[in-house]
């Protein structure tokens, strides 16, 4: 294929392609809220319509939530497959009054593009499709079979998608599987993620008394909701030391090698310049590893949410019946998300005992993820990053995590290849979310380029 | 004077004195809310007509906060001076779902007004104003002089009226302050409260990172303000025993007397079937001390409200920028409450240390408050309730707070009568709060008797 005539492609019709990203950063699809499911079908749908009038053929697949989209070209048989995934469902927008501009109102402004979604995950996944279109339109065409897996719940439940992918076991097989959903160290730095942390994030409701208690009647007297909770929080996580305090939580955990510590202290990384920009004094770390081995490779507990009692204007002297956290574990391998679950759960509830009734609600779980470096599709993502960006790209791990990425990988055999063009100060899950201009179209190049290397150098099965 | 005068008025105009309090409880006057400020001045100038058609000339006292009444009809400078209390403002009603009918639509069910502030306050200090009326239509005209202090702002700053009490120290001389604003322990037994717990109520926000950030990106390498919170409330109360961590605070403590854990033991109460009522396994109490005693002659903290990170719909993986508390500590004899919060802050700050950034919102302060049960004008109290209900009255503590009632009795020299008509289950500062048609009827009868009680045994200047 012409890799050149592509990236001429795209620096030609540069403008349309931000002008569609906002079109589709308009669609205020936030798969949380139910009063926003129409949105998220209609960003699903305009995925849709953009593939179809790329010649892909598209399948909506139903799920347990919201719906994913599928959609192929293929070309040849013979050819490799690559398969790229994204999401069109976006985070919600509170607190609201911290957005500097609306968040379904994009704009463009200091080169970066402004927008709930801007790089999470609608900027980055329509890079990968600009990508594609300039290899068809401008490139000679497509040199290997395309498939795209889209889903619309990531970051909602998170796991439907991959709930009903094994009944779509052959129509998902490919070489690679190509994940634009994570970032890079920093602008210098192009950046495959070699490594994810898993999830398992679940709600816990205390109930106490029957109703709210007037507190000067009733302080003193009862097990309070609000300090169960508190007694619950302070058992499953070592304020001082960040250990978890689930028993066997740490059963599975494998300690991160010599070489992996190694490459993470070679990464781009300043705790004090870090503290600054986040706007703290100072970063914590896990006793007995470094902050960055901490926020990548070690898991953790966080609680996201956290209510109880009167949280309105002024001040009510009550002792509120229920109490409320919402909790993530970032998993890391060989952690179960199942097995984690149910540690928690029996561990809150012998806490808690006959002080209050708990209830759990789940929310989405996944497994955390390695990848093998050396893999050759892998290094074709590398080589790809540095012709679209012009710069050496590196190996890292990643705190966060993408749920799909684990069972994809177990279903389709094919290496995962997290070619994610995010930078760190976006504001992902933030007020003021956006998307620099030169990640899009760097973007949107070494995905082109990346079809290139796949063609080119690496072959059909060449990777297994 | 002619008390069966005044009982014969009181049943005769039943009705007209429902209807009338329905009409006072329809206004929707919760101080805490700045949008109810007028309703708040509704409901003060309610009080104020019907204490103008009952012959009082009245003054309304501009305060920091919402205003107070002022009223009084002075019969003879040689009789003795009653002073009686109430508050027109209520507190917030959320959560307004766990209401069965409207907050502000009040009606009758079951032999109970079902309302907010058909109990705390409105419905017991009209009761008092009705006794009045009763005296004056139906018992042949006031024996004694009658004043009365009406606060609109009990419920939200709640030392506004005390502040502004000694510019007005001629006007509020009396040789007795009567307070309904309490309750019975059971409705068997009618009661006048010889002992208040005080309060210190302070909203605490601890801030951290300068927006909410990816949990998954950044769990494991922030000190997290809901983590931070959380070490806070540990180091606030001991959850095991129940003891305040706040160092110093226990200094100015009194112990009870053997004396009084005796009157405490006599009151009536069932751990097992209070914890029945209440809807919880079994109750609390501190180490060392009864559940009563816990609840009454012991201080305490509460958090009475907790809310950080993500609390809405769905799940939201942030680590949240901010977290905060509001939390109340009720006091005993001689604990100051400046000097709690002094030792309060200091505590906090010195936990938060440069983990967050620590804000402190100062609410309601009061101090806590004991009366002789042996005064005369406290032994009037106690016939007046046994004859406005008809059964032997008890002398007990109680655990809420009234922060007016120290400082008035300071300011005015005369003894406090806590004479309260509500019950326990009233649901104060809750969902369904309602006040038995018996407690008003039978608290109008024994105010009516408390003024013939003064008048006929007691005599001017015999307190002090």
């Amino acid at each position: 294929m012409n890799l050149n005539g592509a990236y001429e492609y795209i620096q030609k019709h540069e403008r349309r392609f931000v002008d569609e990203l906002i079109q589709f950063l308009r669609i205020p699809s936030i798969s949380a809220h139910k009063d926003h499911d129409q949105d998220v079908e209609r960003a699903l749908d305009f995925d849709r319509k953009k593939l179809e009038s790329l010649g892909f053929r598209t399948e909506v697949w139903p799920t347990r939530s919201h719906a994913g989209l599928f959609a192929e070209r293929l070309v040849d048989p013979a050819a490799p497959t690559v398969l790229i995934y994204g999401h069109v469902d976006v985070q919600p927008v509170d607190p609201i009054a911290l957005w500097d501009t609306p968040p379904f109102e994009p704009r463009v402004k200091d080169g970066m593009i402004w927008a709930r979604g801007a790089d999470d995950n609608k900027g980055q996944h329509f890079a990968q499709i600009v990508g594609v279109e300039s290899v068809i339109q401008g490139g000679g065409g497509l040199p290997v079979n395309v498939k795209f897996i889209i889903e619309s719940d990531e970051e909602f439940d998170g796991e439907a998608m991959a709930e009903v992918a094994p009944q779509h076991k052959e129509k998902l097989r490919c070489d690679a599987f190509v994940v634009s959903d994570s970032n890079f160290p920093d602008a210098d730095h192009p950046a495959i993620t070699v490594s994810l942390r898993g999830i398992q994030a679940v709600e816990v409701t205390l109930r106490g008394p029957s109703g709210d208690r007037h507190s000067g009647e009733w302080g003193g007297m009862l097990y309070e909701p609000i300090d169960v909770l508190r007694w619950v929080l302070q058992n499953l996580k070592d304020f001082k030391t960040g250990r978890v305090l689930v028993p066997g939580f740490y059963d599975d955990v494998l300690e991160p090698t010599a070489e992996e510590r190694k490459a993470i202290a070679a990464y781009p990384w300043n705790d004090a310049q870090k503290a600054k920009e986040v706007g703290v004094k100072r970063l914590f770390h896990e006793e007995g590893y470094t902050t960055r081995e901490s926020g990548t490779v070690r898991p953790t507990l966080q609680a996201n949410g956290i209510i109880g009692g009167y949280t309105d204007e002024g001040f009510k002297t009550v002792i509120g019946s229920w109490a409320r956290a919402k909790i993530s574990m970032r998993l890391v391998h060989n952690q179960d998300p199942e097995r984690i679950l149910h540690l928690f759960e029996k561990h809150v509830r012998e806490l808690v005992g006959d002080m209050a009734a708990a209830e759990f609600r789940r929310f989405g779980a996944g497994r955390p993820f390695r990848a093998e470096i050396k893999n050759p599709y892998v290094q074709a993502g590398l080589r790809a990053l540095e012709s679209g960006f012009g710069k050496p790209a590196v190996a890292m791990g990643m705190g966060g995590s993408i749920p799909i990425v684990a069972p994809l990988v177990e279903l389709t055999g094919a290496p995962c290849v997290m070619m994610g063009f995010g930078l760190p100060g976006d504001n992902l899950h933030a007020p003021n979310e956006h998307f620099p201009l030169a990640c899009f179209l760097g973007g949107a190049r070494s995905a082109a380029a990346y079809l290139n290397e796949v063609a080119s150098r690496v072959g059909a099965g060449s990777s297994r």
